[in-house]
């Protein structure tokens, strides 16, 4: 192989599956696709999907959805930006127009501001349809960057991407403002299943939770993520359905919660940045559009449902990989025993 | 497709480079593959190549290395849990005889440890050869909580993996204690090279940095991340080398620092925490041990000269996107002229 | 002295200044008191102060004002939790309307959620007139709290205050979402000045910022704080003015930004959280009364404009002691050189 | 008054307690003094005091002690940079004799570094005596610096302080890395105590911790923090004792963890950073040394000694405040009920 030749890295993917899915968006047994190369993942994650089959399905609420990109302007004086942006912000339906000029499905759904000396960052959200919307909202700031400049001529470029967007990174702000869906899967899993299928109680689930995500995370100083591993399962979804893998970066920054109720565990995985989309970069692959068509996201929908689809099966995969390395991890040695096969 | 069957998703890759690299690790020409479905990355890294040949090449230093994992055991008190720590601090060398029993090439180079309440977090610190480590440290914490609940019965087991490591998950530990390859990158451009091949100027950068990597970050309320787009390099990078590719979360946490010198720009991409091994997991790939045989990882070296060349090739690598997509930004309307190609 | 006894702490303070400010919101020159420990603190303002009144004066303004109170409501399910947050958002009037029966001068400025499994939290952000508005607001929380869980059975009381408000604690949710008065203040120093009264250059100034501030900071794993010691001044002005000066903790969360210009120095300080009023607490202090009444913040004036005196007056304080401690910093030996006085 | 009078800020002052205590450092009952605005700190720590009184004791355990002082250099590239860490680490001992010249007390216990691009932040870590420890390790640090500057005529002064210290800013590294004192304090309460005195259960408690403390914390993307208000009783208790307040920020950084138990209820509060002393700026005032001498934090002890039983004393308190408030919180109204009086 010369090193010039354009080729393939084969990603070694297996359907995982059915996972019992109920709510709102999906109501069925869907198996999915994970590409990985760590292959313990998929027996794992296996084992989650035949817990949702046993315990009702896990249910799926899409919380929210918007993609973002912040542009940073330059003035003078705190004084000129601040009133550039008292007067930008009050022409909302002037930079939606803007907006709806660079593409048939972006529209603005929100706006937001952070001045730091003459310098004033100012956040795009957009509804973008089917797609995760990278591009999208980027020719829209680009569009809305020109409009403004244009309009305000006490402001400078300072760039088209001012990391208050921010894409890729660890941060605050897209959980606090959003970016990407908003997902929370949850599951009710009777005690007797929590038993025979984990090996573990509603009890040790908690304990484990508090002790490793919640308090754990708190002493590694982590920056709002408390969970054990969505990483994986999230890298493992975006391969193989095309998305840009890198964003699993603020995808792994989600909640696990747990309750130990009267009739077994409540046992839920919070993902308030699942930037997915199921059309755009990556999708004119073989084995993507077989693994999209096949999960049901490339039907014939009204935009956006494919993508809202998309999330909630990314989330419910990434409860069913939570779920049994944290009941693995309740047992001292189980990880071991299972020849490190589940340790992320 | 059946849906049970084990496959393959390929990720598009190409050859990007020679990157002309010096320092103490690597000292020649390297082109590096790149695995991704944001296909412009290819010729916008290409470019940062180009730049390195012509301005002396990237600096690569090792500054660190070591692997992780945190266990965490249950005291009654936060006496009796700091009680223990003080008498397994003063044990270090049978801990590492532990170690050492679980690995040829694992060995304990550093021991930390938080006291929350009754809840001791210990985080060993191995050296770890030419593996990235994962699996190596998970069984050397394993022996070494057994060993440590043997000798201490006021400990009770919580968890094998405390959070505290920390894996896949955004934080401020691994960069203040160490997880991963340290390396910093670093160029001195010529202004004219600057001007030439990035259309920018020193000043220009220094600016851009300050404004968008620095000010932008935290204003985003970042964590120890100050850059432009890092994790689309370890991505790309990361899949083609058959990494755990999750790792780019941490990863995705380092810095760029830059300033305007008299002769030209000095840009610089520190990486605190690569991880990355030249065997393990993903490897038993053809094409990514054809990846790796080709950028010189396979070689007969002693062990851990393996690991560290692929680290430092990581890193040139995540330099070249870095400063070509931010030489872009410096300019109004140069990404959306490249038709959206570059920006993330 | 018996034990019983309630007594005073006497906090030794001096006048500083005065400060010479300009902007829409105070217009004039003004000295304030300083209440501290750190005697050094005094003469170090002080210099910013005359630097003040040879640049023209410090630029202040007012980006945002408002106070929040988070409460936490527990339901069965995220679908619940979510169904009750779209339920709750669309009757804002109504709830206004709630609040406005607790105060005569709060009123709902602003609503935030965030759902964690079947967890919500909502954060009410109010206008309180001149007061630091805690009690207000959760006076105002306790109400709406109460006409929820009237509305709404379907959720649970979990607490009346969920932390993600969030008082006296590090957090980024405060500087991305507001809570007090956002006030930028700024200055533009002629050359002549840093050499002659500074002893420094903007360039000495800048590169410090860059690698003390910004990147420092960044390697410390700060979160949204880029700055040298804006908490000393902040604590002298809180205790002077009798604030609740357990609020530095989010007022300190602030950036240094400067450049150097054509002309001199720009220089900046940005404090997203001062968590400031004229009255309420602690301002039934004859001292503080008298310092209130000194630096013209108990005058008859429209609500909420003593406070955002007493703010801008607060912010301009923070920039005078940071300029020169900065400018102490460029210097080797500068430091000590002055026995220590002026090290924080 | 004139405005240039030196006078002070009379702080409301009252002794609370006694606060039961037990350990290796206080096996006592002591009361202690609190001064703050906010008068309903007083009751409500005052009941956190009597619960300690029927419940045993609060356990305070003293983890670790230091104080820290980083500075920056410049070198031309990381490799200088790097080499010249090498070297300065393996000097360890003419480094300590260095710090020994500084001060009778001082002596380095550590060392930490991080690496940018070019720039060198060096953290020593010194023990110091019954001093809070910021001026002894400034001026060791200075001697450091110099001492450096002459041997390594590679580096240049970039400041004497680089905020990888870091004082008085939110950051992970000081609870990483450690400065000041780590104090955990914890307690057993009955669960007859729990429902009599505090009108609340263990169960109550432990949910509430999660859901706000840990849980709310997350989402508010704090940085390792997780309690209710750490921050008052901390104020109190530092300007009662003539403490440096600003550094009620790193303070404030603190976690609540409790168990309910077959017994009652566990209730902890692990305070990492409480940066404190008996002797040092700000003890030079009457009432503050009356304070003092009646904490019995004056005595004639080995040197550290009376510094260790304040900061115990501190966190006692802490956790006596910390109780008091959860507690009301998890009953609708108890505060309302209470007037507004408790709630921060």
């Amino acid at each position: 192989m010369t090193k010039s030749a354009p080729h393939v890295t084969p990603v070694p993917t297996q359907w995982v599956g059915p996972i019992e899915i109920t709510g709102d968006v999906v109501n069925e047994a869907v198996s999915v696709p994970l590409a990985t190369y760590e292959t313990p993942l998929w027996p794992s994650t296996a084992r989650g999907a035949r817990v949702s089959r046993q315990s009702g399905g896990i249910r799926c609420t899409v919380v929210d959805e918007r993609m973002t990109r912040s542009i940073a302007l330059r003035a003078r004086t705190a004084a000129d930006a601040h009133a550039a942006w008292v007067s930008i912000e009050a022409r909302r339906e002037e930079l939606d127009a803007v907006v709806q000029t660079t593409s048939r499905f972006a529209r603005l759904v929100g706006l937001n501001r952070q001045i730091v000396g003459n310098l004033l960052y100012v956040r795009f959200e957009c509804a973008t349809g089917d797609a995760s919307g990278h591009n999208m909202v980027t020719k829209a700031a680009d569009a809305l960057q020109g409009w403004i400049l244009q309009n305000y001529p006490s402001l400078d470029y300072a760039t088209i991407s001012g990391n208050f967007c921010t894409d890729k990174k660890t941060s605050a702000v897209n959980g606090l403002l959003g970016r990407g869906k908003y997902v929370v899967a949850e599951i009710d899993i009777p005690r007797k299943i929590c038993t025979r299928m984990l090996r573990t109680t509603p009890e040790k689930m908690v304990q484990l939770n508090t002790e490793k995500n919640l308090i754990g995370g708190v002493v590694a100083g982590s920056l709002r993520s408390a969970n054990a591993h969505f990483a994986n399962m999230l890298l493992g979804f975006y391969l193989a359905t095309g998305q840009d893998a890198a964003n699993i970066i603020e995808g792994s920054q989600g909640i696990v919660h747990c309750e130990a109720r009267e009739n077994g565990l409540y046992f839920s995985c919070t993902l308030p940045n699942l930037i997915v989309g199921s059309v755009g970069n990556g999708k004119s692959n073989d084995a993507v559009e077989d693994h999209l068509q096949q999960i049901g996201c490339r039907e014939d929908r009204a935009p956006g449902e494919n993508a809202r689809r998309l999330a909630v099966l990314c989330a419910a995969t990434v409860l069913c990989g939570e779920l049994s390395l944290m009941a693995a991890q309740t047992n001292p040695g189980e990880l071991m025993r299972a020849h490190l096969l589940m340790e992320r």
